[in-house]
């Protein structure tokens, strides 16, 4: 078999085979088959497309490229979650106790990445003490007595994956919705879960910019999981505004254990009932999602969510106490308001720049060796559709430098735009698919 | 400028720019833009093509990216001749002699090459102790006093051309009429001739397998080499089966001996005397194309082509003699007969196949080491339209090898088709585009 009539076959429009996908990825990851064939071929997959088959093989030659996980040691049918990504998105926070105080397993692993803000360990770390370097042990003991446990991402999953990403995003092959699907499939079906709850992300803040494109993907992500036999849906949630009000680490870590107590923001809280619900439905401890949801409803009002949380921070070396007291965590030492200059209406805020402004005052990574300031970041005061009187708070910026500060607030003042009719704001929830 | 966006804007159907074409170009001859990019962005063009203006830009940006012959020193308009490969083809060794004859100064780089016969050079070592391995000095003192002389390509010509068709080869991104003009024309370019005279083979045994392609083959070269202010034209030649009837590096020798005599195939020398009278043409020394052919049949009947032929030969260490005695040239011990079985016609010869089967006798070469046997060819007795008798000799082998014969009979057997009914074979010159 030869790379070269594989390219031309698939630049030709003719579907590959499993023979011929398993021959590109396993040479690919051995060094066997040469960059330079892969981009060619990545860019014909671009132009002529992979049909479902095809995209199945690709997801399943990927997850088998490195090492697959093993949770049979975890009693119950666990559920991951995933999110397409974007600014202000805390669910992770919300939803994994929320989800273990009904007793669904959470067993989790989580990177730290690069971004506007730091990824779900980054967040966590704003509680003093908290270690995601924990023994294998350690945690699948925690998980099957607690039912909650994060660690570091450790295991190579996935390696085809990361070698493939890498050249695509060098190449612009990125924009594929095969090559999207099986990317976040494959390092997802390798982390070993029975169950996938998906939340794709639609807008002008999101890697999807139309809804159509956000269910097309959503479509061939849940055709994949229920191919490989995981239970999979997906939610189709808004990203034309930031999720929430808060963005910046600590500040979202804030954000959630107000959703914990039933005192988030509207969207945030929505939309963790709404990815929950499905997570306590896949993992059986529901009838159906309204009931998972009433149950979830019932776990914050109780409390029993927030106390979930604060047991899982203190079984992975923080205080609990910090859950209840969420002004221990870091705090910044400058604020600085944007107001309105006449009274009016926010018709947009663009979530990228509010996510840059976030990454200006320090609360994200640019490279990897970038050291995280936990405690800066952005409260949407006013978000779309609010009505602003001239004078008006619009957002804060938290911060601990001026400098930092004055630029951050440029990038926030331009990422709102305003009106003087009133103006309604996007569903948050677009649609469904499982 | 970064290379991810290049790649970005012709995936997106969008022309590149002088500036962009320049900066990948030579980004990749100074290794700075990695294979990957590049083989990206040649799929990206097989799907999205290049307009006139792109092509002639890159044409522009290879032929740059390299030395640039100098031929001032030579008096008289430079023509040079390319022919886009065919089996059986010799019109380089009739026709160099035939417009030198006439005063058209010959100075031409010519290479070794793979394929299923020697390249030009490989020919005319036919003739013992002729050589390519002269000084400049000798080259272009040759070429002022007899008219002709023939050098090995040493120089480094359109260093880019050499890069990107080796990378395009292994990427299955050869196919497409703007790359394929742009690599040849940027080494015709680069090799400093005044006038150019393309000839574009269309047929099976060719890389343009239609007729319409040819021509939009040539139409495109014969464009980019006005913009470069070359006189410029093509002739559009049929390669459904071998030029002429004899395949094989001593045996085309032969031929063209034959040819220059006013004895060879009528094919060849209908061809030499079209591509020929443009040359002549071109280079003033004929009011027109008509007058041109005129003083070519002129030259053939008097012997002067032949003459300057022997007198070209013995300038580069050869015996002028051999020329008049073909018969000293190398020839194989062994021969077979291809006999028809039937009363018939034939209907088809694969050119390829037949190409092959010289090279199966040894008369070409697979890879750069290869030595080649000068000696071995094939003899086509009986082309497109002959009628053939039961028992009669359909082609000869001519070997030193019985076990390299017999491998090279059954190719050769393959390649010819025969029919009860009569055929009529493809007419030879399929258009002109100037």
């Amino acid at each position: 078999m030869l790379m070269v009539d594989i390219i031309r076959k698939k630049r030709d429009g003719n579907a590959l085979s499993k023979e011929e996908i398993d021959f590109f990825i396993n040479g690919y990851v051995k060094g066997e088959i040469p960059d330079y064939q892969v981009s060619a071929l990545m860019m014909a997959v671009f132009f002529k497309g992979m049909n479902d088959e095809e995209t199945h093989l690709l997801t399943d030659a990927m997850l088998h490229s490195g090492e697959v996980l093993d949770l049979s040691a975890i009693s119950g049918f666990k559920v991951d979650k995933h999110s397409t990504g974007g600014v202000g998105d805390k669910t992770s926070l919300v939803l994994t106790p929320m989800v273990a105080s009904l007793g669904v397993p959470v067993a989790k692993m989580s990177g730290r990445g690069l971004g506007h803000t730091g990824g779900t360990i980054d967040k966590l770390e704003s509680f003093k003490g908290f270690s995601t370097s924990i023994t294998n042990e350690q945690f699948i003991n925690n998980v099957n007595t607690i039912g909650i446990a994060i660690m570091g991402q450790t295991k190579d999953l996935a390696p085809a994956d990361k070698l493939l990403y890498a050249l695509r995003d060098v190449t612009a092959t990125v924009d594929n919705m095969s090559l999207i699907a099986s990317s976040i499939m494959s390092k997802k079906l390798a982390a070993g879960a029975d169950g996938i709850v998906l939340d794709v992300k639609s807008g002008s803040g999101a890697f999807m910019k139309t809804d159509e494109d956000a269910f097309e993907l959503a479509k061939k992500m849940v055709s994949i999981g229920k191919q490989a036999g995981v239970r999979t849906m997906a939610v189709i949630s808004d990203m034309d505004q930031p999720l929430g009000r808060n963005v910046g680490n600590a500040m979202e870590v804030t954000e959630a254990i107000d959703t914990l107590r039933g005192k988030g923001p509207e969207d945030l809280k929505e939309l963790c009932l709404t990815l929950g619900s499905y997570m306590v439905y896949f993992a059986g401890k529901a009838g159906s999602t309204k009931e998972a949801r009433s149950l979830l409803e019932d776990s914050l009002s109780s409390g029993k969510a927030l106390d979930k949380l604060a047991q899982f921070i203190e079984a992975q070396g923080g205080s609990g106490e910090d859950v209840y007291h969420p002004e221990n965590l870091p705090q910044a030492k400058e604020k600085t308001d944007l107001t309105a200059d006449d009274d009016c209406y926010v018709s947009s805020i663009m979530s990228e720049e509010v996510g840059i402004a976030s990454l200006l005052l320090g609360g994200g990574r640019r490279s990897k060796e970038d050291v995280i300031d936990l405690s800066v970041g952005i409260h949407l005061d006013k978000k779309v559709g609010d009505k602003c009187q001239k004078g008006e708070t619009v957002a804060t910026l938290y911060g601990n430098d001026k400098k930092k500060m004055e630029d951050a607030f440029e990038r926030l003042r331009g990422a709102y735009s305003f009106s003087k009719d009133p103006v309604e704001a996007g569903k948050l929830i677009k649609g469904i698919v499982e």
